[in-house]
């Protein structure tokens, strides 16, 4: 069963040293979740992906509901067993992409009706279906449905919009019936600290596993990001763990850890890599420039990753400037084992009581 | 340095087991060489490729010269430190696809004159151009630049064509700078068991390393291919290697491997994997097709593959469908196994002598 602990405080910032325990096994936190939207991290295997040293992915509800269908995943012995991976899993609800990917929707107060992305065939997402698809992939976490409202949006449009959140958490609340999943309630309320507030205390009222803030990342100025996050988190319960979804680059993840989040997952490392775009610590490296076609040396020479280990920035180049599908996969290695190797260093410094000096050499290395 | 030793001729048939030496290692005959035009077997590590029981790699001179150069590669340490492939490889010359591939393009005695099917840039490829392409490579085998002609072809065009091949033959030997790299001469002469005589003749006396057939599997019926394999080979020296480029399907190499050869190449099993079409012990299986939305079989319960011990045919489908590049990785690992296993029980069945046994029934399953 779902359990939270929190090993240890930071004394001179809020972050936390903690370890959530799940059916599927436990994850160390501060914890980076890569993003599996279609049930697989692109271009990795399952075994890859582990040993990067990541221990939960997040997949994405609405994708699975509209493609192959959670009931043909349950049928098959759950979202585990469908992708091979035997470490826990979280799903998001799905209601940023019914909102973000369909062409006609709607939000109602029984929830939302959008059209399928892939053949257009409409669709209700109410609260106890978001649940219900979730139960049915067996996922460790499961998040509520939400409105995340656009950025930006008025006072009154935000109101509405938070009661509505908190209306819906509570459904998605009732509607449980496996309790080997747990349920974590999504804080929205855009950059409106009073919204936030009442958005937060409303789900702490109804009680859920885990706190996720919502709606960030979404085109406002990253300084706006932090000043939510730090001022949402002291109306959450301390002893719950704290998810900053879709957030973000390695100096917003130390920024966020700093004032008490536990847990991120970001398209970032991954998309990046697909794009070419590679972390190192000397900061960021394009791998189509021309500059490294005869590069002979690794990517990040101080990096152990498979990756640097093996090819070169001219084979890399040259695989991406061919259109080589491998060289999605040697990227996104080298991008995630970053991100699991500044995971790990957070953790280890945090152990050791001196987390504001680590956080303050990512940040300069993130301003380069 | 380069060495083909024969271990065992099979009693009924013209099957040999034999090894190649080579600088870089040596290669089990009858071997398959896995297609990695690029500098890359599609959506495979190295160590996959060679886990999955393959010796020696074929990667193509042509692409390497327009994409990223073979200087380049020279200069990186060439093209096993390039694509970090530490076993033996084998280049084709990029005659075909300089004729194939380019929208004009001109045979002269002197080579071929291509535009580049990348940037339209014009090039002259002679003979003496290929060995030093695929010297700067250090390939363990280079080819002879050759010219293909096209299926049908007539008579009295065949007969030029052959001469010019022989030349070039000839003019590729005398270029030779490199004795790491061993040099084979392709017999080209269509579908004209008399051209392919005079072909086979002209190569045997300037004397090469090993032996290729070129110019099929490009349009004659499998019959024509069969019977200009088995009449071709007796006019080349019985203790040098032979090698049938581009052929073929498992009934094929079969086939080819009963009258005497010991190498292929073919991006047939890659290429299929691509498409969604499988072999398996049952037959090919194509994994887009509706029935296997739900079927939570392997693609195949009697293949040990990393793919068929981990996931599903309903997974693969969906990873299909969904477009995601992980699939063709996990297709490609399934039919590269199939090859592999595929010439291991080849090997095998001439060590037993009783390949004719063992062809036979991988002739009755191709015609599934």
């Amino acid at each position: 069963m779902f359990r939270f602990e929190i090993l240890k405080k930071e004394s001179r910032s809020g972050a936390r040293l903690g370890r959530i325990h799940t059916p599927h096994g436990t994850v160390d936190t501060p914890a980076f979740m890569p993003v599996a939207t279609q049930a697989t991290v692109k271009s990795l295997s399952p075994g890859e992906v582990e040993s990067l040293g990541f221990q939960m992915l997040i997949a994405n509800a609405y994708h699975m509901y509209l493609r192959p269908g959670h009931e043909v995943i349950k049928k098959l012995g759950g979202l585990h067993e469908f992708m091979s991976w035997k470490h826990p899993i979280t799903t998001d609800s799905g209601g940023f992409q019914a909102l973000s990917l369909s062409k006609t929707r709607k939000i109602k107060e029984e929830g939302i009706i959008f059209q399928s992305h892939l053949d257009g065939s409409r669709h209700l997402l109410t609260p106890e279906k978001c649940v219900e698809i979730q139960e049915s992939l067996g996922v460790d976490i499961m998040m509520c449905l939400d409105e995340c409202p656009p950025y930006p949006s008025t006072d009154k449009y935000m109101k509405k919009s938070v009661e509505l959140t908190t209306k819906w958490a509570g459904l998605c609340n009732n509607a449980r019936k496996r309790p080997e999943s747990a349920l974590f309630g999504i804080v929205q309320g855009g950059i409106y600290p009073e919204m936030r507030r009442l958005s937060a205390e409303g789900l702490t009222e109804i009680g859920f596993d885990g706190y996720a803030l919502g709606g960030l990342g979404i085109g406002e100025d990253p300084e706006a990001t932090y000043d939510i996050t730090e001022s949402t988190l002291p109306h959450l319960p301390p002893e719950s763990p704290r998810y900053l979804m879709g957030i973000g680059r390695p100096e917003d993840i130390v920024t966020a850890v700093h004032t008490g989040v536990d847990l991120f997952d970001c398209v970032i490392p991954t998309r990046n890599a697909r794009n070419g775009t590679l972390f190192t610590s000397h900061g960021k490296l394009v791998i189509k420039n021309a500059r490294y076609a005869e590069d002979g040396r690794p990517v990040d020479e101080r990096c152990g990753c498979y990756t640097c280990r093996n090819f070169s920035r001219a084979y890399l180049r040259h695989l991406y400037m061919a259109r080589e599908t491998l060289v999605l996969r040697l990227l996104t290695i080298h991008n995630l084992n970053y991100y699991g190797q500044l995971m790990k260093e957070i953790r280890e410094s945090i152990a050791q009581d001196d987390f504001p000096v680590f956080a303050s050499r990512v940040k300069s290395l993130g301003g380069e």
